[in-house]
C-alpha cells in the first residue's frame, strides 16, 4: 500500500484526493494547504485525514512514500525538492516546473534517489487523446502536414501566470504525445490588456525538422468556448473536438494528391472527398487512469508517457515561448 | 450609360458580367479571355457580347468608360495601365496588384488621369459585414481587444499565390474596413508541403500601436470549412460564423471587467456574462451592391470603401507576410 | 427545522438528499430503501443519516415532520398514503400517481389533514422553464399557435412503465405549467418492440379549446439525444434547445402576418424577418430551489406551481394516453 | 431524340427546362404558361422555345413526344389526360394527382395507350437518398423499427393545398422508396390558424402490419429550418440531417440488445455504443439524373423507382390524411 500526501486542495486537489481513494493501491492519509478552509471542508468527506499548513510535515513526514503537489507552479521546485530529498516519489501538477533548470534539477535528483515523478498531464489520459495516439500510431492519417489547436474561452484569470502558462501545458503535452517529431524552434505572439507581461491571449507557432508545423491559438477573452484541434495527414485527416459530447473524433477521408513531376507549375493535384469515421471514445475518468498508472509506476517501475522528462519537454516550449512573446514573436531555436 | 469591357471569364468573370447586366447604368459591352472556351460558353447567355483574346482590344476600344480586370493577379498591373492610359475605369479583382510598388503607380496615374479605380473586395458589400461595420462604429463592443479569424478548407490550389494571397486578401479587406487603427507590424509563419514557396497553410499575426492585436489562420489543407471571426472588446464581443445559414452574426454582453490598482497583484476581476443578440442579416447579393456602388462612383465620385488605397493598403499586408514568411515569422515593420 | 426522511435511494434520491443538506430549514434524519447496498453507500458520506428497509419506519416516526418519496410510480400511493395518515408532509417523484383516482384520493387527504403535497416537477425550477415562463407571462411571443417537444435519446428502459410514462411527466408539467389554456382531448401513438404495453417510443397530440395545439415525440430508441422544444406565437416564436451549454433558448422575431380578407383565396401574407435574442439563463440548480420551495411551502404555505393539483393534471394526460394508446390514437375527450 | 414541351413556368419549371436541355435524348421545343410574364423571362435564356399560354397547343401539338405538367396539383389530371389521350408520355410534378381517383384512371389510360409516366419524386434521385436506400437494401439496419421525420420552416403558403399536401408528398414518396413494408393505416392530426381547413402544421403516424411506424412532423410556422430523419434498426440506427452541407447521414453503431425471455418482467436489456460512420453522399443534382431516367424510361422502358403507381401510393396516403385530420386523427385503414 502506497501512502500518500496531497499538498494543496484548492479547485483540483480534491479531485486528486478523491481519485487517490479508489485506487487499491494508493491510501491518502495527509493533505496540506496553506489555508484552514479547504482543510475543513476535504475532511468534511473524509474525516479521516491528516491535515497541515504547513507542506514541510507532509514532505518529510514517515508514514509518507508519496506526494502529489497539486500548487501554484511557482512553488513546485521547492516543494518537489524537499519531497524527493525526503525520499518520497512525486505526482505534480502541470506544468512541471517554472523553468526548465528546475525541471532538470528534480529530474537528476529522482534518478540519484531512484523516485519516481509523474506529471499530472491528464489529457494524455482521455478517451480521446488515447484514441488519437492509437490512429496515429497506426499510421490512419500518413505523414503528417500540421497540428493546429484552438483552446479558448471566457477565462480565469491567472495571477501568477499568462494564458500560455495557464492553457498550453495541455496542448504540448498532448502535441507531444502524439507528435514523434521533434520540434526544432517556437514563435509567439500575444498581447496583455489587464496586466503587463501577463498575455491574456497568445499565438504559438511550433517548427519541427519534418514538413510538419503546429499552432496553437490560446485566448482568455473569448465569448464562447472552443476546444478544437485539426490535424492533416498525407492519407486522412483528424478533427477533435472536444466540447462534443459525442462524436468528440471525426477522421475524414480527405486529402489532396498531388504528384510532383518536373518544373514549377507542373504539378498534379487531385483531390479526395470520402467518408467521414467517427470512433467511440471511451468514457473513463482520465484522472482515474492517470492515478491507477502512478500506482504502478511506483510499485512495478517500466515507463510511463508522463514522466519528468514530458514535463521537462513541455517546459522547454513554455520557457521559449516566454522569450519570443517578449520580442514580438522572435524565432526561438529549440536546438 | 457606362459602357463597359470584362476582361477574364473564368469562376468569378460572369457573376461579374451577370451583375452588371442589372445594374441600370452599366452596359457590358465587351468580354475578353485568353481562350476561346469561356467565351462561347458567355455568348450563349450573352449573344450581343463583342469578344476578344487580346485584353488590348478592350483596354483600347473607343466604345469602352470602364474596365473590369477580372485575371490572376500577375497580370494586374499590366492590364490596369493599358486601361488608364487609355481613359478608362477600372474595377480589379482582388488583390489589387502583386506589389505594393505596382498599386502606387496605378493609383498615381488614375488620379492624374482623374479615373475611378474600384478594387473588387467583395465581402465588405455583404450584409454580414455591413452590420458588424455598424456596430463597431456605433461603440457597441467598445475598445477593441483583438480580431481573430480563421477561414480553412480542402482549398483549390493557386498555382500562381500562396495561401496567404489566395485567402488574406478577403479577411485583411474586412479588418482594414473595420478597425479604423493602423497596422504597425506583421509577422506571418506557414509552411509548403508541395510546392516551394507556396505554402498551403499559413498564420499571420497584425501589430497595432493601440492594445489591439489581429491573428489570421489560413489552411488550404483542413477537412472541414471554418468561417469563423471573434471580435472581442471592452463592452460586448462578436462572433461572425459566415457559414451559418442564419445567425452568422452573435453579439455577447459577455466580458471582463477589470480595475486596475496599484501593485502586480492587486487586480479586481470580475466576469460579466449576459444575453446575446443575433441581428437580421440583410441578404442582397454583395457583388450586385458593389457593382451598383461602382457605377454611382463613376458618375458621381465621391468615396467609396474599396477604393485604389484599400487596395494598397491590403498589398502592403500582403507584401509584408511575404517577407515575414522567409524569415520563419520575423516582424515586419509596417510604419 | 422541519426534519425529513427520503424513502428511495436509487439514481435520484441522492440528489434530493444531498440538496436537503443544503437548505436551512431542513434536516434529513432518515433514509430507506428497499436494499440495503445504497443505504450502506449514502452512509458513507452521510454517516448521522438513521436507514431503514421498511418505508413505515419513515412515514410513521414520530421524529419525521415530512417525507421525500423517491420510489417507482406505482409505491406512490401507498407510501404518500400512509405519510399523509401519520400526518407528515410530503415530496413525491413525479409522475404523482399511477392513476387519476390515486391523486384525487391523496389530495382529499392532505386536504382534510392540511398537510403539504409537493411533486416534483424538477423542470419547473430550471433557468430556461422559469425565463420561458417569464416571456410567455410578458406576451413576448403572443398568442400561441403551438406548443412541440422532442426528447428522445437511447434511454434507459424502465420495467413498470412505457415510454410516456417515463418521459411524458417533464413535457407534460412544463406545458401544464407555460400554457394557461386547458387541454380538452388527447391522442396518443406508439409501438412496441420489446416488451407487450411498454410502448418504447410514443407520439403525442394534445388538443386545447383555443386555436393551439400541442405535440410530443417521445423515443426510447433515438441514437442521438435530442431535447427540443419550439413555440411558435402570433408576434415572436422561440426555440428552447436543453441540450445547448449556452444559448439554451432562442426568441426570433420571425413570423407570419395574415391580413384575412373575404373570400377563401383573399389572404395577405407576409413574413416577417427579424433579429433573434437569446436570454441569458440562470445556472442555479433546479433541486436547489425547488427544494428551498418546499420548505417555504411547509412553513409559509402559499402557492407553489407543483402542488398536487399540478401533479394531478399530468396524471390526467397520462391516463389519457394510455386509453389512447390502446386504440390507435383514437381522440380522448379530457373535458 | 425525345421532342417535350413543358407546361407551368412558376418556381419549378425552369429548373426543369434547364435539365431537359443538358439530356442529350431530350429537346425542349414548347413551354406553356398561363401567364405572359414567365415566357419572357424563359425565352430571354431560351429564344428558340416556342411559347402559349393554352395547355391544349402543347398536348395536342403534332412535334411533341413527351409533357412536363409543373402546374399545381389541382391541374394534374385534367392536362395528363389531355397529354396521354394525344399520345405523350408524361412527367408530373408531385403530387401526382389531387385524388387516388384521378391517378388510377390516369394510369389506366398510359397503360391503355402504352404511355410512360414519371411522377417527379426528385428526392428519390438525391445522393442521400440513394445512399440510405442502399443502406438499408443492405440490410446495414437491420429490421426497422421506426421512421421518424421532421420538416419545418417559416413556409411559403399554399393557396390551394394545406402543409400535408405541400411538404408530405417528399417524405412519403421517400418512405414509400425506401420501406418495403405496406403501411395499414393512417393518422393524422393538424390545426389551422389562418385559414380554414388550411392546416399550416401537422403531425402524421403511419402504422404497418410489421412492428415498425413512421412518423412526421410538417410545421410552415417554424422559426427555424428542420430536415431530420431519424431511422432505427435492430442492428444500427440512422439520422439523416438533410440541412447539414457534409455529413448528411450518420450511421451509429448503437442499438439495445434485449433478450425476452420467459414473464413479463424478465428481460435482458443491454446497450451498444459503437463507432459512428458517415458515408460521403454524392453531389450529382438530383433533376437531372431524374430527367435522365425519365428519357432512357421512354426510349428502353423498364421499370422506374416514381412511376405512376408509386405516385398513387403517395396520393392514397395523402387522401387517407385529409380523412383523419377532418376527424381529430381518427385512424384512417389502408387496407
Amino acid at each position: 500500500m502506497i501512502r500518500a500526501g496531497v499538498i494543496g486542495c484548492g479547485y483540483w486537489g480534491p479531485n486528486i484526493i478523491r481519485n487517490f481513494h479508489y485506487v487499491d493501491n494508493i491510501e491518502v492519509i495527509s493533505v496540506c494547504d496553506k489555508n484552514e478552509k479547504p482543510l475543513k471542508e476535504i475532511t468534511r468527506t473524509y474525516p479521516s485525514l491528516k491535515t497541515f499548513t504547513d507542506y514541510r510535515e507532509v514532505t518529510t513526514a514517515k508514514d509518507i512514500d508519496a506526494v502529489a503537489i497539486i500548487t501554484p507552479v511557482n512553488t513546485h521546485y521547492e516543494i518537489a525538492k524537499s519531497a524527493l530529498e525526503n525520499g518520497k516519489h512525486i505526482f505534480v501538477e502541470k506544468p512541471f516546473t517554472a523553468t526548465v533548470r528546475e525541471a532538470e534539477e528534480l529530474i537528476a535528483l529522482a534518478d540519484k534517489k531512484n523516485l519516481k515523478i509523474m506529471v499530472d498531464h491528464t489529457f494524455l489520459f482521455t478517451g480521446a487523446v488515447r484514441k488519437i495516439k492509437e490512429l496515429v500510431d497506426a499510421n490512419e492519417l500518413g505523414e503528417l502536414y500540421y497540428y493546429d489547436s484552438t483552446r479558448v474561452n471566457l477565462g480565469l484569470f491567472q495571477y501568477d501566470v499568462n494564458v500560455i502558462w495557464d492553457l498550453a501545458p495541455h496542448d504540448f503535452s498532448i502535441m507531444d504525445h502524439i507528435i514523434t517529431a521533434e520540434p526544432i524552434g517556437v514563435s509567439a505572439h500575444g498581447i496583455a490588456h489587464f496586466k503587463k507581461e501577463c498575455e491574456d491571449l497568445a499565438y504559438v507557432t511550433v517548427y519541427f525538422e519534418e514538413n510538419l508545423i503546429a499552432h496553437f491559438n490560446f485566448n482568455w477573452l473569448s465569448p464562447v468556448k472552443i476546444r478544437k484541434t485539426l490535424m492533416g495527414g498525407k492519407n486522412k485527416m483528424l478533427v477533435w473536438d472536444d466540447i462534443e459530447a459525442d462524436e468528440k473524433i471525426k477522421v475524414y477521408d480527405k486529402g489532396v494528391n498531388i504528384e510532383s513531376r518536373e518544373g514549377l507549375y507542373d504539378l498534379l493535384v487531385e483531390y479526395r472527398s470520402g467518408d467521414m469515421f467517427s470512433p467511440r471514445v471511451d468514457h473513463k475518468e482520465a484522472l482515474r487512469l492517470e492515478v491507477e498508472t502512478f500506482s504502478d509506476y511506483i510499485v512495478n517501475g517500466g515507463d510511463i508517457i508522463n514522466d519528468g522528462q514530458a514535463g521537462l519537454r513541455v517546459v522547454k516550449l513554455l520557457e521559449a515561448c516566454g522569450a519570443s512573446l517578449k520580442n514580438n514573436g522572435k524565432y526561438i531555436k529549440l536546438k
